[in-house]
């Protein structure tokens, strides 16, 4: 628990109507939304809301706003306003709210957040890489608490008891709880199937396509991805990114396209957040076409600007999206534990697949994190982790914006931003320079398998040190200007 | 650790020779097996050994043999033997035996034991039937110690470390240990693969096959094993089994068939083990057609007569044999974790496997029965499972022996035996008739695809306790009687 022992909403999605139709009344919206969200108790009792200057700030929003629309709460008797100890849920839900609760929840939605980073062959994502600069793209180990994870003696004194093939119940309603909230994607938890990680829903959707159906994905993309559906006989159709995410227009010269990989969140390995317009489009060619888009959400925990936008699963409204998330990324990549959202057509074919193969995961890591999410370590830990790589990230931008022309992007969300390289000069040289001095970047050119883009290098920082920072942004500038031609 | 606080040998596999051939000098052969297990250390020093008797009893030979042999080691000082306290490895091994260990070790081998149970489509793995008779043919989750599978302290500090894709380094040391002792298998760490079970080895195999390559499968066989061969398009060729295996010579018989799926220590589903002459035969296929041996090894460590024969891995001059072992079977069956020996010319495919489809099993399931092993629990367990599965078998053998008439085979060792019905009565009317008693009993028709057996069902005792046992025991002779034709 963050502070004292209440629960506190680690973030709240921003809501969908808010991106989408900027001129609407804030106000209203704004009510009706954490209205509906303490009145399906996704805000449960006691539960610390964040502060008004926060919401405002992560929404875009004015904290004005954000004010009118706790007073009006407060008023109604459903959150508790302390001055200087901040909000909470009221104990009790007032009995208009308990009457809201047979409605269903209307779309939650939320705005730009961090892209999955890629793991291409070259460094297997089990070698942590943690200090080298720049390629620690993944979580830091050392920020989480690890005697958390500890099995705790009620899991244990259960553990031969049978599991689901899906999944250990308590630890998918909890994954439904958290998705619902940070994500804005509302589901069940028979539409939650535990997996080992993202890669691993890869793996059975390429055992699910038939021998003609090809699977698009992104070019520059995760490499693992490519690598995965060719090692295992797919058709692999590469399609272009550009500022706004998956040239969609692209899948529509591709007959027999029956899948998409996609990282809308923060595209891997560019860092663009796919556009609410694309997401749209996305959709509709899937319903259009009989196909499938497969989210791939990781890293979308970690987003510095502002709220992150809701997921494409959020949007979905013919259940046409298989969302796949990931606590390999958040917590530790040794821990093998992910989740999909699946679709109701996909759903018995997958839970099937994962017990003829005998590849449920183990109940032991299952209950571990079932129960660091329920006693509320994982929210804590996140919200930490994001505070220490925006702390590490602006460390470094700030060096870097101190020379002139350096230009970066996809720096919002995530663990890495891209740094594009002057006209003329190759990535090769740049990071053979680079590797001379101690740093070992990645060229965008290694994820491009038909598209081109500029000449750019992966800058990761999360698992860095401010130490190690300093110095590796000393010398990034200095391989920087001496790679310059004459 | 079994009783007091020295390790205990839970069982020493006999000797191949002693199989072999019987005629050979059996106390030489025993006292030079002894000798060799000493001197490679695979007996620590403090090992308490198993009695005389006991081994006598195991080994199918005199107690005075053992005696003999016993009394020579104690003689030149590798044991210590202690009056009315057992025998134990001496705390120094004599300067003769040191020297003998830069000799390679001789076949070591092993007799009889248990087959896999079969997991059939109609009864998933996890559904544990508990208590059901007579469906119990899985390990029964009440013996477990569980606070032993704690995770401790000292492994919970290192668990965000990177874990190769093979496996955590100790567990596989102590797998290799284990299987050295107790399945007659000479093999290093890295020869050793940690997987999710023997299912998730049969996966890899599906993924390695080529598109023309047909794998062949004992019929009657592992349900699910053809199950997972199918689902993933690949060609299933039936071997027939007869009283002494897999009729090896069938083999001959089919072209393009690259692999062989084989049950060789208790057939599943008959329980017959594998002769010697077959097993040599199988290797000579394997070695004369370029074919690969996968030994299902599962349930060997439950055998009641005698001690199992060794692995046809232990016999393996050519590395033709991918040997799959399993914890999910001897401890519970939602812990997903197993190993498999794996010849080298498949080990950097199936480890790429593993990294590219995320499917190295999690570092916290790998950690704790690391631990498990490693102090002693595991075997303390599998002795303690053994003598009370031993008990509850012999509790229902006792209770059907007392009808004239009634057969079974297959009793010697695993978890079930097979009841074969008298002529004229059909498996599915004499099921039908049990299941309106309670009792759930599968024929052996479920199991055959093109080969048939006369009528049979399974009897699973593990997981029953003595009441019960002893209840269904009576009940299935009353349907036995009534369903003798008049």
């Amino acid at each position: 628990m963050a502070r004292g022992k209440q629960p506190l909403a680690l973030d709240l999605a921003l809501p969908f109507e808010l991106s989408a139709k900027p001129s609407a009344r804030k106000h209203q919206l704004l009510y009706a939304f954490l209205q509906e969200l303490l009145a399906c108790g996704h805000l449960a009792p006691g539960t610390r809301l964040p502060s008004t200057r926060t919401l405002a700030q992560r929404w875009g929003v004015a904290r004005g706003t954000v004010e009118l629309v706790f007073e009006q709460l407060a008023l109604e008797g459903c959150i508790l306003r302390r001055q200087g100890a901040g909000s909470v849920v009221a104990p009790l839900r007032p009995d208009a709210l308990i009457a809201a609760n047979d409605q269903p929840l209307a779309t939650l939605a939320c705005t730009r957040e961090p892209a999955p980073c890629v793991s291409p062959a070259a460094l297997p994502e089990t070698r942590l890489q943690t200090g080298v600069p720049f390629v620690a793209r993944l979580a830091d180990p050392t920020l989480l608490e690890q005697r958390h994870l500890q099995l705790a003696a009620d899991a244990l004194a259960t553990i031969t008891d049978s599991v689901p093939h899906a999944g250990d119940m308590l630890l998918r309603k909890a994954i439904a709880a958290h998705i619902r909230l940070y994500r804005g994607i509302e589901c069940d938890v028979e539409d939650i199937v535990v997996t080992q990680g993202i890669r691993h829903t890869l793996h059975f959707i390429s055992q699910w396509l038939q021998q003609d159906d090809a699977i698009a994905l992104e070019d520059p993309g995760y490499s693992w991805a490519a690598r995965m559906f060719e090692q295992t006989g797919r058709r692999v159709i590469c399609v272009a990114v550009d500022q706004a995410g998956l040239d969609v227009g692209q899948l529509a010269t591709h007959d027999n396209v029956r899948a998409v990989h996609t990282t809308p969140a923060h595209q891997a390995p560019l860092g663009i957040c796919m556009s609410v317009q694309r997401r749209q489009a996305l959709l509709d060619w899937a319903q259009t076409r009989d196909g499938y888009i497969v989210e791939d959400d990781y890293d979308s925990e970690y987003n510095y600007a502002c709220a992150p936008l809701p997921a494409i699963k959020a949007l979905d409204q013919h259940d046409r999206v298989l969302f796949c998330g990931s606590f390999n990324k958040t917590l530790f990549s040794g821990l093998r534990l992910g989740f999909a959202v699946v679709p109701r057509t996909l759903r018995a074919r997958f839970i099937d697949w994962l017990a003829a193969t005998g590849q449920t995961p183990g109940i032991i890591a299952q209950r571990t994190v079932r129960q660091y999410l329920l006693r509320g370590h994982y929210e804590r830990h996140l919200r930490i982790a994001r505070q220490t790589y925006q702390r590490r990230r602006d460390l470094l931008l700030e060096r870097l914006a101190a020379e002139p022309g350096m230009t970066v992007s996809g720096e919002q969300s995530g663990l890495h931003f891209v740094l594009w390289l002057p006209d003329g000069v190759s990535e090769q040289a740049f990071c053979e320079r680079a590797r001379q001095r101690g740093l070992v970047l990645q060229p965008i050119g290694l994820f491009c398998r038909q598209h081109t883009w500029p000449a750019g290098v992966l800058i990761g920082y999360a698992a860095l040190t401010d130490e190690q920072i300093a110095a590796a942004a000393q010398v990034l500038v200095e391989v920087y200007w001496a790679s310059l031609p004459r």
